[in-house]
């Protein structure tokens, strides 16, 4: 991977100022792009002329003569005490004859922005802005591998569950077993915190894990997502618990199964992100359910969990090809329960085959 | 809690600038800590003059009609779509005549901040600075049984793992099987990423529990806390697995043992904070083992993992009474393994017994 990390890192220094600039990385999931793994708070600067330094605090323990730069990597810069990386990144560059830095303004806070200039008298600094992010939302195929793997594992955890034993036990309990199911089959971990909702809290979107107990007769939701290599993918599934499904519970899983297919039927290179939202909206819109929805139909996965793009009714932008993203509409009736159905897609053309199913658990409505 | 909740909020509308000022809340801890549970991302409004309001992003399945305010709380506002929280709360309060807003600068990004000044004309915006959590520093009763009863979730669930067989099993799986204990016993949830860490790995501050199995010889450091109500704390003990430990495993015990006891013996009110930390540096230092400690050789805890004070060698400030913090050190040896021995404990005036342990399983050398 090293050398997919030092095509990323030239991309980012043709990137600075022509005059000597420079640019410091500071959020996490930018580092890892640009590096691979690093200590959590890491800053990577990267200058127009002059090597590529990485620094951190990494456990003194781990590495009593500071840590080994790896062929090819970054040099390394051990911190000492609580120095912030991004300033010391700063001060290096400054103290090496950098011109104008840019800094990534939504990473950094008003406090400790005001800290770096303190702190680094005579330091330019500028706006780096979203471009890491920006460069990040197509993918290469090793990144749709690691993602591709991740959704893997996450399908198999799923399926396992689905193999037991449901009815009378809690929420909390089916959550913790996914997620060790999720790392006994390779996963770094979750992706996110694992969802499990069970009779009136299904089709909730943030729903956290009660002590509440399956019964027959529910709907069961269950969002889960591992983490593999650091990227991240998302499956959502509903169930219904007991030998046959109610009518208002057939009619709200097949409303939600058009949306979501709806929306994935949208997916293509060049397509609006709000028409690809627009999409699922107008199918639930019209069963009624229009508000019920959130604010988005679906956003882009990658080493973040949450990432560029966002598909909502006011987004702007397009997707292109190779750019995996979550299609994940909902419908909750209060008291109820309700239905989410959530899957992680690669946008591919029409050519190709249209969109890449990653999460290929059955999206029929089990009853469990 | 609604009064508690309500006093804190007042102690900070006196804060507020008399003509007319207001002030944002924005940090996640400190919407908590004013508040009671909120939606993730949620702002809190204070005015000198004027009603408390919540703003944030309900699931709007979850609160069709908005959600309910609670008898003596804030003022809830739900906002549609993306909005942001903070800009909704300063466009309410300059639009109701608010003079100066304090935001929390160190809370928001250079990007978000100017975001807000562009999408609210007029709005004058001042730094509240780190007020909250300056004042959340020193605990109340509740507080303190809240961490109390964090505490002894924590110590059951380690009590429990001690009791099974240990050899053969990974770092992984010891690691779920703590998190799910301490969920059984009650806990919201794991106050922070359990460590476990065995052999080689042992003693080392932030390693993440890999597949590697625990082995006669090995020292075994277990790092693990429950979240309750919010609150978190923290235990950390190193165990040597088989009959008896070898005389580098006695000796490294007792050092770090040691360090850690001067540690804790130091926690009074009015000891400076860099003192805590010296008394357990010197023992490391004498022993030849300085290099190896962290930047802190403690924190506070409460509604966060690692809040204020800090305890390390350039810390400024003294401790009080009612404020609960980590004494954690530890030394790694590379190669071989090592030693961390961490407790969570509230500072009270020797008139009153001195320090109070939360965490209470025992630091004896056990031989598992």
């Amino acid at each position: 991977m090293s050398e997919v990390h030092a095509a990323r890192r030239s991309w980012l220094r043709a990137r600075c100022s022509p005059r000597n600039g420079a640019a410091v990385v500071a959020g996490p999931a930018n580092v890892r792009y640009l590096v691979g793994p690093a200590p959590s708070g890491a800053a990577l600067l990267v200058r127009r002329s002059g090597g590529d330094v990485l620094l951190g605090h990494w456990d003194p323990a781990e590495s009593p003569g500071g840590p080994l730069g790896e062929l090819g990597g970054p040099r390394v810069v051990a911190l000492d005490g609580e120095a912030d990386p991004v300033e010391a990144a700063v001060a290096l560059a400054v103290e090496e004859g950098a011109g104008e830095i840019a800094v990534e303004e939504h990473q950094l806070t008003v406090a400790r922005h005001r800290a770096v200039l303190a702190g680094v008298p005579g330091a330019r600094l500028t706006d780096l802005g979203r471009a890491v992010e920006g460069r990040r939302v197509v993918k290469d195929e090793d990144e749709i591998a690691a993602l591709r793997a991740a959704a893997e594992i996450t399908d198999r955890a799923l399926g396992e569950l689905l193999e037991s034993i449901l009815v009378g036990r809690t929420e909390r309990h089916l959550a913790l077993e996914l997620e060790r199911r999720l790392v006994d089959h390779g996963a770094d971990g979750p992706a996110f915190p694992t969802s499990v909702a069970t009779g009136s809290h299904s089709g909730l979107a943030g729903h956290r894990p009660t002590d509440r107990r399956v019964e027959e007769g529910d709907f069961l939701t269950v969002r889960l997502g591992a983490r593999f290599r650091g990227y991240r993918c998302r499956i959502g599934r509903t169930f219904v618990i007991g030998t046959s499904p109610a009518d208002w519970q057939i009619e709200l899983y097949d409303v939600v199964f058009a949306a979501q297919r709806a929306a994935r039927e949208a997916l293509a290179p060049d397509v609006e992100y709000r028409a690809v939202d627009r999409a699922a909206r107008e199918v639930l819109t019209a069963a009624g359910h229009g508000k019920a929805l959130g604010p988005v139909t679906g956003h882009g996965v990658g080493l973040e969990m949450g990432e560029d793009p966002r598909m909502g009714p006011a987004a702007m932008g397009r997707l292109s090809a190779c750019v995996p993203v979550t299609v994940e509409p909902g419908v909750h009736l209060p008291g109820r329960g309700g239905v989410r159905i959530d899957d992680t897609l690669v946008v591919r053309p029409p050519a190709d085959g249209g969109p890449e199913l990653l999460t290929i658990t059955t999206k029929e409505l089990l009853a469990l």
